[in-house]
């Protein structure tokens, strides 16, 4: 028996365009013979949906849809696609559904048990729980368990009870997963550790199907696999694409090429181009702007977002004022030529001359003041959303991990955007990721990778007169806010003071790019008003 | 037998001083001859801790505080204090927990059951379940049950299970229930029925203990009540302020008076107070300022935040370009007059056209559009940032909740704040809150009340120029926003378009006081990138 799995990229909400990839995907599928085919959870509704399960009437719309994708389906093929569906009884709306269809049919539907609700996931909010025991099924004289996402999920201690091990022993032919499993440093060798666990327990192989794709905050990797029933990777699909494959049940052999290792820094690479590419294309935008203030953070963003959208979609601004050495225009221009984007040049000093006048007069201000460097930095905030207005580009925002975790970034300033590109990168990564660009050729000039960070807004400023250096500062953040563990270093405890007290500036930040296992954003839900020392 | 509700304002976080109010609340309550002590859910701990879970060394301080506190009990005398406990078994880290303490000794903790998960609830992220049926004990000869807050709400079809329904018939003289409950509008109803129907079903009194004080978006009223075994109410506490009662068994008689009546209205103005005065006192702020434009919105909030704070703790600006009327001034200065508070009136005109000047020189602008009334509205924000740089007065948010529904409002402009005081509030509820302040003296100017709204950022502007009426859109956000319903009438479809569309405002929107069944804020998580119409 022929099974095709089908890493597709879905819209949220978008039945239409979902409905028509699909039916896309099942002709061209089965043209090659595939017998089932297989498409990620929620591919028909999108995921994850949130709160818009608040709206009964897209269900409706979805199983509509659903309807008119079984009379494409060809005779003798089956489909598996994931969605919602209405809890007819007690408990939650709905259940995070698999539907088994067929021509002119949905022969059944598959309800996920466990419910993530850690991170970024809120599937207690709208969702009951399934039972995974019922989700066994025979076809061509083959027999199936179908599991959803987190259900495989439960072998650490996070969940009381690991449903797969409370599973009655059936004759098994395949297990099948179908995921929206986002996309973190280490999360590939995660999921092939929960798959393996799975299928040597059940003794079966296992064809995991994993979503495609990016949506706000998160970023979706695909890299479906195959795993044989010893747990051994037999076939491993592309990062950060659609593709399909199809594997034969009986030979165990794959109709597609896997896809090749890649390195961690290629895939974030992958992760923050589709990351910025879906969000623009999701929201029916194409076109972004930001500043460049001749830094490591808004040179990487530039690169990156010519990556995505091509040059054609970029506009940068540089917006200096007196504290903004020439070296760091001169350097600002040479990276806008080297990716053929037009650098616009605005001098934003007369504007801030105007304002601190007024202000130090009325608010009898009479010194330099960390007031006048946020001052600039909100002018040059004004002037790139004055930009956005007028033309309709996104403005990118440009800070780091780092930054955001010590609370070093103006709210209303440097903070003004549409979307955080490199808000889950510590400034290590921000320097790795500027490297891979000038693998083959310098794009982004080395001035600009090895200079000594700087706001530049007042004299002979340096990041380091007000953090503790960026290899300590990195590190005490992946230990706080990634592993979560408890502050030891003399850095630690200073950077879990920061956070403590910072998070009003994160609270209102832009959506943050999730790349690693805990990203700020809506993943990381801390109080404002409190007292916690931590 | 004589058992004590105290009805306590917690700090999030803030262990010593939790300690201190619940050791003073003991002495002060066993003096009185109570035998029992029942505190709220989390009251030790604060609540909602939301992802200050993930701090474990947090839940370690609690413990060696409750240790503390129990030293200070008299002798014989219990105490029931809310809490968070490690979980020891499988499972999520942690239990809602009440200690069931004693002089020198925790005797024994009882578990939360149903874990809330809808609008602001996120239990199921690091709470594990536990059974109400172990939750019965016995103390004086007298059977209670203990139940936390949720546990007696599964009445509705959100849970599949009640676990009040399956439990076994026993003999009971008393159950408690320990709450967090937060306010909104008509649900100390709510509370009431859900309470009735426990004491109904169990056959018993119920002691609903509900903590009090605000924490970011979420205020919790109090109302501590009892009923009796019919569902009859017989004591009610006060709301909005701590209070205790002691009831006894035997006499069923309360030592304290009940709260008097009061409209939904005086609830409100109440609601908004405490959570204005708990969001400085718990982030350790004493001054607010806003910009006092002649409008009800701000109107409301200036008088707000002086009922909660007093005129010293209060500042105005006016900031006036050529586009706000001169009546505009003279009545916010009446209205400062009348509050006692000082207003300072500083022109934006000269900055307005100085940027105006440049950018449409730099963009090619060549007509007065959204851009330049966004403009003004962001260079408001940046005098009134440099304020609270300068100052370190806390900015606050006077947009609507009618407003934020349709994205009426401008990003990094009049969204700048640290605290959205009446962005839940529709237009009308402004309105009749005005009227309130107006019963006795003309506190707000009538003519702020009665004039068309405006924002005042081109010449002769309307709000209804650009907005449905607000008798309709108002009704339209109830309906869409708080009721969850689908979209009927031509405003509904309207605004549910708006809605969709501008969520990546409210992304980057302040904590918004919740005094809805659902607010805007981290209660109400809508994705920004999908094509959903609703």
């Amino acid at each position: 028996m022929r099974i095709a799995l089908a890493q597709i990229n879905s819209t949220l909400g978008d039945f239409e365009s979902n409905k028509n990839k699909i039916i896309e995907s099942i002709l061209s599928l089965s043209a090659k013979k595939a017998e089932m085919i297989i498409f990620p959870e929620g591919a028909l509704f999108g995921y994850h949906p949130f709160d818009l399960l608040e709206r009964d009437s897209l269900i409706s719309q979805q199983l509509k849809v659903l309807k008119q994708i079984t009379r494409s389906i060809p005779k003798n093929i089956h489909v598996l696609i994931g969605g919602f569906e209405k809890n007819a009884g007690k408990g939650r709306p709905y259940f995070n559904t698999a539907f088994l269809c067929t021509r002119n049919k949905i022969i059944k539907s598959f309800h996920k048990e466990l419910l993530p609700t850690g991170d970024v996931f809120d599937e207690a909010r709208f969702i009951e729980q399934g039972k995974i025991k019922n989700n066994y099924f025979k076809l061509n004289g083959k027999n199936f368990l179908l599991t959803i996402c987190e259900d495989i999920w439960a072998w650490d201690s996070i969940y009381a009870e690991n449903p797969i091990k409370k599973l009655p022993r059936k004759k098994l032919d395949l297990i099948i997963n179908m995921s929206a499993s986002p996309f973190h440093k280490g999360k590939m060798a995660m999921r092939l550790k929960m798959a393996q666990k799975t299928a040597r327990q059940l003794k079966a192989p296992i064809a995991y199907v994993n979503m495609v794709g990016a949506q706000d905050e998160i970023i979706y990797d695909g890299q479906s696999f195959i795993l044989d029933k010893q747990g051994k990777l037999v076939h491993k699909m592309m990062s950060f694409e659609e593709d399909t494959n199809i594997f034969d049940l009986t030979t165990r052999e794959s109709w597609n090429r896997s896809a090749a290792k890649e390195t961690e820094i290629e895939q974030l690479r992958k992760a923050l181009v589709l990351g910025i590419k879906d969000f623009l294309h999701k929201t029916g935008m194409t076109k972004v702007h930001l500043g460049l203030s001749g830094g490591i953070d808004s040179a990487l963003v530039a690169v990156l977002a010519v990556d995505a959208l091509g040059a054609n979609n970029v506009k940068l601004f540089a917006l200096p004022t007196q504290f903004n050495l020439n070296e760091s225009f001169a350097v600002a221009q040479q990276l806008a030529k080297n990716i053929r984007v037009d650098l616009k040049d605005i001098s934003i000093e007369s504007t801030f001359q105007h304002i601190k006048n007024i202000i130090d007069e009325e608010f009898k201000i009479d010194k330099f003041s960390l007031t006048h460097e946020n001052l600039q930095s909100r002018i040059r905030g004004l002037f790139l959303m004055a930009y956005s207005n007028f033309s309709g580009s996104l403005l990118l925002t440009t800070g780091n991990k780092s930054e955001y975790a010590t609370g070093y970034a103006t709210l209303y300033g440097d903070m003004c955007g549409g979307l955080a590109v490199i808000g889950d990168l510590t400034k290590k990564e921000v320097v790795d990721l500027c490297k891979l660009y000038n693998r083959e050729a310098e794009v982004i000039p080395e001035f600009i990778i090895t200079r000594p960070p700087s706001a530049e807004l007042k004299p002979n400023q340096k990041d380091q007169d007000s953090l503790p250096p960026y290899d300590l500062l990195d590190q005490s953040v992946v230990n706080l806010v990634e592993k979560k563990k408890p502050a030891k270093t003399k850095t630690d405890h200073w950077l879990l003071g920061q956070l403590m007290k910072t998070e009003f500036k994160r609270w209102q930040a832009a959506p943050i790019l999730k790349i690693s296992a805990h990203s700020f954003g809506r993943g990381r839900r801390y109080p404002i008003a409190h007292k916690a020392k931590g």
